[in-house]
């Protein structure tokens, strides 16, 4: 049994994220929530979604898994106007997935989640750590975007650093202690580099002004930790890094 | 004799409708106000369109029938500012049609009519009838965009429905009487497929909130009645059913 | 030496006229403002540019030259928000130009400017000028987009007019004295054609509002004449007319 109430625009805020990585997803239900573990078809990123049962305006569920088509969701969200309330249940003598707002009703069947296997997600202790908005690393993203494909992210003592170098052109964007950042908790200069398509994507779901936690280490995936939801979502986003060549 | 002057919006608005279904068109006109009666190139919708005088700023004419490109008039309209009033002449000597908007003019050929014939527009009585916001037919039309080319309408002594099914999917939506719809008038249900795309440019063309008359029967064409230029233009507009496969 | 603060809504307005002619460019910098002079590829129209230190907000230059290729000037303004104050420095030791926004640093290679030779700008008496706000002049070459790639500039003793004939539809704009200009000054008629789109490119690219001073003759090159950034910058532009054919 499943079913529960969703502001239209806090479905959307899930639905966007997730969707930055793979349109076909499983999500595991309980009573007390919704959990989803996603990566990418390249194995690039990985994401780690934790959906609490106050996140929604009523939920009401058994254990069981929900395989949903996130392109039909969003679909449907579009038809959702602002303030709008989305009814989900599963209706369980047809297998289907049943979507309602006010009186338009969408149906649709489910996904098989037979062959989608949890993926591992790592446990990894990253030695730097920095929190900031995410509208100041996006800044960092748009600087980079005309000069490379990959952008450098560095951790210091005393600030955090998005740069990118191309044959005749470098930006760098220096976020300070104190200032643009709320933490940063680093015992010595780390850095890595990424792909920029990838940590652009992620980015750019965000809701602006959110608080990003980053965690980073030498040739190590970035952690991206932060809350949707007011809060009652929690999103873990794991990107490999690139070897830098020089 | 033609003469008349008109603001640029109601313009607009009117041409807006007559554009889905044919660029070059011919009014008749008449010193009480301008008719047009058309057919799309598939014949499977047709249009008829009364403007009264009372639509216009000021209106002078003698009868005659004017052909019209208006792929061009749409062009003239974008040169007017919000407010605008837009002044058609026909200038006899050169067998030309003038707009003037401000300090403007911008005059083109009349298209030939000799070839256009009025088409015959049915005199149906179809059995069922309801009246609501044309928002709503949008919200129906919207829902189904995704699942099928076709939207099937059915209309309830209890509610007037539009729904679609696809291989995997469905969509519902159902108008109430008494909350959803104006008027419902309905001796036994009834039901007709219709091709989405017409349907979908027809209703898009009507400004929101505009009151649509709709009226319905088993396997008939729809007929849907509705006014522009508060009430002094009428539209009545036929599209022709699908047949259902089942 | 060169190092200069200017408001990113200031720079972007002087790149937005440049730009509509070529993308890569030599400013002329010395300690009273920079100045350009550049010609199109075609040869077809012409720019000449003064800005004087009062349009930055801190300036101080050596005589020298900057080559800059302006689709990258136009990339890092993007990263630019309202009222942001924009740091221009040539770097010295790595022969390099950095821009600064905030906390961002964004530095690009100079272009070579030694096969840059700076066109000699006409010096024309042209018999007719006047002066009106780019809107109008805007609204003509609106006016005759969908009608022909040519458009006729009239000077006479009562009026401005820009106007364009196809072979089936013809567009006009009087602008009259006293009320659309704010001067005209003609002793007789004059008139010359233009391609449409470089004067259509220029025009769009002028802040709307601004006066442009418009100076024509039989046959010659039109001159518009316009200030920037509050009158401390000065354009003068060239559009060589085309020989009508009738």
């Amino acid at each position: 049994m499943f079913k529960a109430e969703i502001k239209s625009e806090t479905l959307k805020g899930l639905v966007n994220i997730i969707s930055t990585l793979i349109d076909e997803v499983k999500f595991t239900i309980t009573p007390e929530g919704m959990t989803l573990k996603a990566v990418d078809p390249a194995h690039v990123a990985m994401i780690e979604l934790k959906i609490g049962a106050k996140a929604f305006e009523s939920y009401s569920a058994s254990v069981k898994e929900i395989g949903l088509d996130l392109d039909k969701v969003k679909a449907v969200l579009k038809l959702a106007g602002q303030g709008d309330v989305v009814s989900m249940e599963q209706d369980e003598n047809k297998g289907r997935f049943v979507f309602r707002i006010g009186n338009l009703t969408r149906s649709m069947n489910l996904v098989d989640t037979s062959s989608m296997n949890d993926p591992k997600v790592p446990q990894l202790t990253l030695s730097a750590g920095a929190v900031m908005a995410v509208d100041q690393l996006l800044k960092g993203i748009r600087a980079a975007e005309s000069i490379s494909d990959h952008i450098s992210l560095k951790a210091d003592p005393e600030f955090f650093e998005l740069s990118c170098k191309g044959d005749t052109d470098d930006a760098s964007l220096k976020l300070l202690k104190g200032s643009d950042l709320e933490v940063l908790d680093v015992q010595s200069e780390v850095h890595s580099l990424f792909p920029l398509d990838y940590f652009s994507n992620i980015l750019k779901a965000i809701p602006a002004g959110t608080k990003v936690r980053v965690e980073l280490d030498n040739d190590y995936p970035v952690k991206l930790v932060f809350g949707l939801a007011n809060g009652e979502a929690n999103v873990i986003y794991f990107l490999a890094p690139r070897i830098e060549s020089d």
